[in-house]
């Protein structure tokens, strides 16, 4: 036993250095997205490079494989009297490590430099509006990622393996079987929202100051409890959240003088994310548990403080007035009220990141279900634009005039990135979800979030949700924190509820 | 021969990683320095230990020496035919690959671990002026230094060889000889300068706004040829330069209300040393031979902005006008030629880094002394306070009223860098006897910086020093852009003529 335990010390001290090499990373790509000059990219590019071939060789190091072997280790068979935190600390690493040692380093390279390429060649293409011009390098990512699939788990449906890197354990099936009953319901939603009235919306589509927004987004932070002891706001050209270190967790926002929203927004959704990261537990510190334990459940808070909070009635109770203040020339007249209901206007649009509250799912469930088509081989790249079109016009009820609008707006599949898309959704549905067993202990959530810090809030989610990092995988989570497996229900109840009060139906 | 060849290149492929290691710690602590929030510390200190440990490794890997025997390579036997830059490269990587390889690497760790605790202490004893708290950190550091030294270079003098790791070939006699001549000329100077006028400097001990200090101190790096595309500027609590990449050389300032030359000339100073690194040549890129040759004559290049261009009068005729409308509540009815006067103020103080062009010399040539003392033996650490009294008293008549201005005032000895303060009063040296040289080739330095930008000093030091990185030894640069050996007469003639005219003597 004293040896097993003396392994366990040795394998955490090789994930030490892999955490450590990660959280450099972090940083070069950070740097290369707010400071650094515009010279620099070359370089950049190289030292990146480097860091991630070291993060990898640590990866794969054979000590790991002999360690492993060493106390017998296979998939989750943990001796009995093994603590929770070491358990899964032997469970992930035992994944990574595998699946990692499991893609030969020629797949490796390949996928890196083709993505690199592929990045550049889809930059092109939107800009020109040329899907043609992206089409061949987008089939050589679906075919690099097929065989990455097929390398980690042979036997294994590919388009499930490309899933679990993001929501380790969800599956194709049971996506697809929530992501249905979410479309029903949205569907039936949709026709509630359009027989009812609009907000108005006009005091918005004007320019607002940026260093007010600023201040404003600033104070918004705070009031979360992000903290800038151990994190720091800056911009960049797409605002995102990133951990250097234990104690080192950063946002990044951007501002539109003429998208007010878009700015604060942002703001509160990243400090949702920075929040989930800076509250990992102690016991869990420098080690690969100290992360979100899923994409799924990082998306929910992110956007339960961005929706369920930054665009509930109770917020805008408590901060209309702060914001008015700062804004007269625009906000002069327009009480606390009607910017709520601007706030929540709702509209099918075609861009998903700007897309609201009730019609984004729409955008994520078009992308799984083309997504699945394209791994499949069921849907030819040449097919894509048209089948993204049908698809806009069946769920959205509006066709994109040309691809950049179309097929071509987001990155992620130029990329490789197969099988992260329903993250997205699956965070409104974990919000949902986590707000419901959250307001069954606390109490409404209005009374929460109105006065001082929302203190009584991040507590819960620190207790129940970010204190445990990657241990507990993300359906255990769920049913740990909500008592049952995820399910669409409650989102779609909460939008209704939301919903009929804003529209009037 | 072809064998030849490709050794050379795998060694320079081994370099290459070599060096983004170091670029890559450069931004480790480059973002510490400037927006790391508080919390990074611990984690920051733990991943640049990791980076610097790779890079060692990187550097004592066994494959330089199986290269170095391929090609029978030792100190300097290059066959005839290699050019002068690969020639250049085997020289100082197999320098470096021989000094590093010889340290022991408990020694490498035990002077990390102990530099780190000793730092530490040095703040703490600075802050309460108690020397005998710092006492046994700085008698450890002696002793560290001495053991490195002796690893290094078991049967060489132990200073000497502390030196040549910032100012390669330089010796203690060699430099002892040149700073005798200095300290000999400086004292006449001084005695010639109390006999004249001083300048009124009463409007500059006044608040200069900051945001404005910033302005023109960008609009002053602009002029110098600073390139932002491949580097930016950004505010740290000490200046620094540092290069992140080929492309990415950053410089940082400081700046104080009530101390408006401080911060100005900061930006000249590290604007100059980032032109050296901005100035490597296309060929040297991304090899260890893209450096500065030497601390000294990096030195010479910030101080040859700071002082020889950037307190001069045809400077200040160029740009008072300019500076005058930024803080006219300050300067209304001060004419150009009292603020050059002022810029020019002379006195002696107990501070390095606030000292002026002409005393600042003794405060190095002190150090100087003291250090080989410490190092030899000669003078023990409990005896270092009152030493240095009596230095001060000796050299600049006055006495440190407490050791926190006095001994305790710089950080360098107390993490280990002994031989590094001769580099700041050698680059004074150097700055002037290079402006002789230049002055032959393009006329007088007056007519060359009066307009626009200085593009034609740039040049010529882009061409004679810059471009050629580490390729010449410290030494054989100098003799190739001057014709001689280092000597203090150009840097004291330059002073004698300048301050002649400042005070009328």
């Amino acid at each position: 036993m004293k040896q097993f335990h003396k392994t366990i010390e040795r394998l955490k001290s090789l994930d030490t250095t892999v955490t450590r090499l990660g959280h450099i990373a972090a940083l070069l790509e950070w740097d290369q997205e707010t400071y650094m000059p515009n010279g620099g990219v070359e370089g950049r590019a190289a030292q990146i490079a480097l860091i991630v071939g070291l993060h990898h060789e640590k990866i794969v190091d054979p000590e790991w494989e002999s360690l492993f072997s060493d106390i017998e280790y296979r998939d989750g068979s943990t001796p009995s009297d093994l603590s929770e935190i070491d358990s899964a600390f032997l469970r992930e690493s035992y994944k990574r490590w595998k699946k990692k040692a499991r893609v030969p380093r020629k797949l490796v390279e390949d996928l890196a430099r083709e993505a690199s390429l592929s990045q550049a060649a889809w930059a092109a293409a939107r800009k020109a509006d040329d899907f043609s011009a992206f089409a061949p390098h987008l089939e050589k990512m679906i075919n690099l990622e097929r065989e990455y699939a097929r390398a980690v788990a042979p036997d294994a449906d590919v388009y499930d393996t490309l899933l679990d890197e993001y929501e380790p354990g969800a599956t194709r099936v049971e996506i697809t079987k929530v992501f249905d009953g979410l479309a029903e319901g949205l569907r039936d939603l949709m026709d509630r929202i359009s027989s009812g009235t609009a907000p108005e919306t006009d005091f918005l589509e004007k320019p607002y100051d940026i260093s007010r927004q600023n201040a404003f987004g600033k104070k918004i932070q705070a009031y979360m409890g992000y903290d800038t002891h151990r994190g720091r706001l800056d911009l960049s050209a797409h605002p995102f959240t990133t951990t250097l270190g234990p104690d080192d967790v950063r946002v990044t926002t951007r501002y539109d003088e003429n998208l007010v929203l878009s700015g604060l927004f942002s703001n509160i959704h990243e400090a949702g994310h920075g929040l989930y990261e800076q509250g990992a537990g102690e016991k869990l510190r420098g080690t690969l548990l100290a992360d979100g334990t899923s994409l799924g459940v990082h998306e929910s808070q992110s956007r339960f403080w961005e929706n369920t909070v930054g665009r509930s009635r109770a917020f805008w109770d408590r901060w209309y007035s702060d914001f008015q203040i700062l804004f007269p020339e625009n906000l002069t007249g327009i009480d606390s009220d009607r910017f709520y209901r601007a706030v929540n206007s709702v509209q099918p649009s075609l861009i998903r990141v700007e897309a609201d509250e009730v019609t984004y799912s729409f955008h994520i469930i078009i992308r799984f279900r083309l997504e699945q088509a394209l791994i499949s081989g069921d849907l030819q790249v040449a097919d894509l634009p048209g089948a993204w079109r049908d698809a806009y016009r069946e769920l959205l009820g509006i066709t994109p005039p040309n691809d950049a609008e179309g097929c071509l707006q987001d990155v992620h599949w130029s990329v490789g990135l197969f099988g992260y898309f329903p993250t997205y959704a699956l965070g409104n549905l974990y919000a949902a979800q986590f707000t419901k067993a959250m307001e069954a202990e606390l109490g409404p959530l209005p009374d929460q979030i109105g006065e001082g810090r929302a203190d009584g809030v991040l507590k819960w989610l620190r207790e129940n949700i970010h204190v445990h990092g990657r241990v507990y995988p993300p359906g255990d989570l769920c049913r740990r924190v909500t008592g049952k497996p995820l399910d669409s229900s409650y989102f779609l109840k909460y939008l209704n509820e939301k919903y009929a009060e804003v529209y009037g139906f």
